[in-house]
């Protein structure tokens, strides 16, 4: 088959980019190697039969249900594809943030019902069961013998852990547990792959034994027959509904009536239930902190993955597409050579970049740490788990932005279904809310900077992340310098200043009268700010080093092109932040203004590398899903053919004319 | 039948409130009379059979086609009670930026497939029609003999008027346009009700005659049979396919293929064709502004009404949801008692109300312009035009960032579509692009500014919305003053102080060579954030102004409430361009810091009537149509109701267990 033709408009494009598009791809994939294996998955599952049905109608088009159904279809191809490949190969690559198998994401178009199971049943497995257990558990759900999934949220009860209703109350006599649902709060609500998917799943409850309340636990528990699929008895499971996205997640509800397990349900590599009811407390509380940990920190990497989908579609539009006429007798500028256009496409990319690098740094800090943990060393867990919540935090909400931004950025088509751009959105925006609140992570963050600014007081030594506290301790108006060293610094000095008027506020409050938590809530939206400074502030730093180090090792054209994009995002950041740099820094109006045209300038010089940069993202149009992204840009004619696949156009009247619309016409004429 | 019991938290708040609710939605409706009819219109359609039918499935979980054919259904019901109630009373109402139409929208409760019959079909008849047309067509469109819409927008051209391409050539030896669409790119694209529903529209095209092209001009087009609903010969049309919202709004395609239509169905009010082809201008360019103005006025009103029910979804559940347990022992509090929730949530509410006020003034300013015009006066047309762009832009994006920020406050439940908060996000953000995207039309009203700021340096006399410009012309930093007042001087600092940037930088790039649409470009995100910082400070100004005027002809116990809203919006802004204050006027760093006390001291006064202030807004569950939201506060009673009614669960097993899921498994245990 003859490739379509490539618009004129890309071609131009692609002879203007300046570096090398492959070395990008392999720098982003982590080496040529990771390319070539990457490529080798996707050519897999792409030219697996069933998985790319050309005619199928767009499951936009779907019913709920229908929708669903569509989605196990191609979530079970997918999966047997995957499994044959990780069979012959080292199957728990799926667990780091690569984009090797951001495949089985990509290729169902929304969220695939088992994301819960490879994400979080599987990974809690292996982290909290007993070497026996995991002997057991791990080889079924790893081939997918059993479907599961992890049930935490209840309809009433969110990130407040403690608040679960749920309970799990030990009988010696039969040496089982009783699961139940003791009120409508207590349902559990929200996990994907429960509502018709998962027959086992991973249930957290409060724990009694002996009449005494030991908090909540992970139990494994199996919900749905096996060989029939139906709900066991004294289980209640079903949907929640169609939701702003996600709509194939098959987001659950469960609930138990007196609900009997045996014993060694409850997975026990951490506390313990013995056979007559003693509990056996963890040696470390911290333990269970780590899968929560690690879904944080691959947040940042996902987001940073969706991202670049987004910046590739919302770019490539953006050079086909043609608007007004600025010069009259010329033709229509492309909307990519508007400078305002520039600004809002050229941050998202850079952002897409910042937030990989900045996730790649984190997961290797996760990895140190919890290596530690498995020698008995706890101390670097605070700072770790309080990184990950601001990391988590921002990176999502800022992500949800710049999505959005590339979807205003395409104009009305950015609306479309087609554009895939909601779906990504609905994608993105998701991830502000679970796995922990933005709010709620943030003033976790805070608790660890209250601490860490009274250590600061007091001269004492201070963990990496916060030893800038230190720093801007006695001098919180730092020398502004404007290079890319001193925005960073720029940064710090703002994240202290914050964290001391937080601190100082709290203080007041309490010195008015307030006990400590009230004084805190009264306080807290100038505590999430420290929050959010720490967290640009490490983000600053730590994409600027690993961008520059990256750059050192890369050919020099690609080096300028990756410092270019680390400083488009700080120099965008010090102008949003212009009023904290003029609080906390010696910045004066004159720099600003600098600042302002350096940014103007680096808009320019990434200009002729935007679709260069994008392609570089390498996502196959099969993944991309888009009618605006795809390689070719035949974006008119995309959008065409997909509107004429609705079902409504088959039809050139629809049968509602003849039973409302004309009846209605006919009375006007009476 | 019993009402259902009000749950106690929500009894609580409403003793707690300090006004008289009532009071304040006469305010809100523009006095007790617009109370009482919009009440009268509400219970008149609420209760007509058919409107709401309890047990049926909610349109989410139906097809694309079905939800069509519902909403189709609805407004065919709808439209048959407004027709009735209008035959009785004043029909003009529809086109006044009030609450009592509202319903329209509110009970389809995605948007309606007769929207662009109401909105655009029939104002630009009435505008833009000679008398005889006028005649012929107003009465069969006001009755809904004909079902129109309007299509001026291409699948390759959007904001930019002059680039159409659809033609209207005239042929004198028969007296007709000859419509014709040369390209793909110039098929129409997006009108609502346009794929199967409308029989008629204007058609917006480039005009033809004697060889010369006169610009693009609206007609009156035939494209369906009114008797088969088919599509007439040399018409093709259908529907572009599913979007992030506006599900039911039915967008569509249009292409002709030399398709006829008589000389007189271009709507003649202004310009002219006669029978020969002679091309009579019209008098003057600027009368055809008139719809697109219009309706850019109505969008800040329609989006502060939008807001008010996001508001009422969002406060009502956060006194309803329990969260956390900061203080040992004592229960979980309502997370409306959390600061940071409260400063998600009020300033939303404030928002609204800001808004409104300032779009009924806008509506005013509109009106008396409009009536100059027709008196062959256009001197405020420009100024007028300037403040219409900036606001509908800056209004539309601010909502949808106040309303993803209730979306966000709900937690995980926000993003249920029974919240129905993910149908008024894709309502409010479809505003940022439709009607004038939003860069463009802020460089619209930059262009203004510019000019106006020229008047300035010769000392010429301003227009009223910028003669501010003249009394910070020479003095960029105003004298800083803790208090309303001094905020809005600080704002139009700023504009001033931007305004004078922008145009230093725009003659800056002219003299380093560039032609001044190139300087213009580079100098264009300067250029919009001038435009931003003008529409702030009137919106500080005007609100303030307004919401002060009302507080004094108000009750001193609604007065109060309505003061603390306005100034609540002027110091929440004061501190995010803190900034730029920190520029353009004498304010510190302890000034700052006063502000944000009075910011987290007017949260703690105002949180006492949240529930009031949205009670006022008093939107009827029906029209609400959230599980979140419902005055009595039962939210996990309905979130679950809903989710029973989604037909997966109709089934304890889908049917993809045995076709998909079991194969899967079977394999794994081979």
């Amino acid at each position: 088959m003859a490739e379509p033709k490539v618009c004129e408009d890309l071609v131009r494009e692609r002879k203007k980019c300046t570096f090398d598009v492959t070395e990008l791809t392999n720098l982003i994939d982590g080496g040529a190697q990771a390319t070539e294996e990457r490529h080798y998955v996707e050519n897999l599952v792409i030219n697996t039969e069933g998985m790319i049905t050309k005619d199928e109608v767009p499951e936009e088009y779907l019913s709920h249900k229908e929708r669903y159904e569509y989605a196990i279809k191609k979530a079970c191809i997918l999966y047997e594809v995957l499994k044959e490949y990780a069979a012959k190969h080292n199957t728990m690559d799926a667990f780091k943030p690569t984009n090797k198998y951001r495949v089985t994401f990509g290729m169902v178009k929304d969220i695939s019902p088992f994301m819960l199971h490879m994400g979080m049943f599987v990974p809690t497995i292996l982290n909290q069961s007993d070497p026996e257990q995991l002997a057991e558990w791990l080889p079924q759900a790893m081939s997918m013998g059993i479907l599961g999934t992890y049930a935490q949220t209840e309809l009433g009860h969110g990130t407040f852990l403690r608040g679960l209703e749920t309970t799990a109350t030990y009988d010696p006599a039969t040496e089982e547990f009783v699961l139940h649902t003791p009120t409508l709060t207590a349902y559990k609500w929200w996990p994907g792959g429960l509502a018709h998917t998962a027959n086992h799943c991973i249930v957290v409850a409060q724990l009694y034994s002996k009449g005494e309340c030991y908090g909540v636990h992970p139990f494994f528990v199996q919900i749905r027959d096996t060989e029939t699929h139906m709900p066991l008895p004294g289980v209640k499971v079903g949907e929640i509904g169609p939701k702003m996205g996600f709509q194939t997640a098959n987001n659950g509800f469960l609930g138990f009536d007196h609900y009997r397990i045996p014993r060694r349900s409850m997975l026990m590599k951490n506390a313990q239930v013995l056979k007559d009811g003693t509990y056996v407390k963890s040696k470390n509380d911290k333990l269970t902190y780590g899968t929560m940990v690690f879904v944080r920190v691959l947040i940042v990497t996902d987001v940073a993955y969706e991202l670049s989908r987004a910046a590739t579609i919302a770019v490539r539009y953006s050079a086909v597409r043609h608007q007004s006429q600025p010069k009259p007798g010329e033709p229509e500028p492309q909307i990519l050579d508007y400078v305002t256009q520039q600004h809002k496409l050229f941050i998202g990319v850079a952002t897409s970049h910042v937030f990989r690098v900045t996730g790649y740094w984190l997961w290797d800090s996760y990895s140190k740490v919890i290596a530690d943990v498995g020698k008995g060393n706890m101390d670097q867990l605070p700072e770790l788990h309080a990184l990950a919540c601001c990391l988590k935090a921002v990176c999502s909400r800022d992500a949800t932005a710049r999505v959005e931004e590339f979807r205003l950025a395409c104009g009305g088509h950015g609306f479309m279904a087609s554009s895939n751009l909601p779906i990504i959105n609905g994608i993105v925006s998701a991830t502000i809310t679970y796995e922990g609140e933005y709010t709620v992570l943030m003033l976790q963050t805070a608790r660890f900077l209250v601490k860490a600014w009274k250590q600061a007081t007091l001269g004492n030594a201070m963990t990496p992340t916060v030893s800038y506290l230190l720093r801007f301790f006695n001098n919180d108006r730092v020398h502004w310098e404007t290079s890319p060293e001193g925005i960073v610094s720029g940064f710090l000095a703002i994240a202290a200043g914050k964290t001391k008027a937080a601190c100082e506020s709290l203080q007041e409050y309490e010195k008015s009268g307030m006990d400590y938590e009230d004084a805190w809530n009264s306080a807290s939206v100038q505590l999430v700010n420290a929050s959010e400074a720490h967290c640009r502030a490490i983000l600053c730093e730590v994409s600027w080093r690993e961008l520059s180090r990256l750059a050192a090792q890369s050919s020099p054209s690609l080096g300028k092109v990756l410092l270019q994009m680390g400083e488009l995002y700080l120099i965008y950041w010090a102008l949003e932040k212009r009023g904290d740099l003029l609080l906390y820094s010696t910045i004066t109006r004159a720099d600003i203004a600098k600042l302002q045209a350096r940014y103007e300038v680096l808009l320019g010089l990434l200009r002729p590398n935007a679709v260069g940069l994008v392609d570089a993202f390498d996502i196959r149009d099969e993944i991309l899903n888009s009618t605006l992204g795809a390689y070719d840009g035949r974006v008119y004619e995309r959008l065409m053919e997909e509107a004429l696949k609705s079902p409504l156009n088959a039809e050139p009247v629809n049968q509602s004319f003849h039973k409302y619309l004309k009846p209605l016409m006919m009375k006007a004429k009476l």
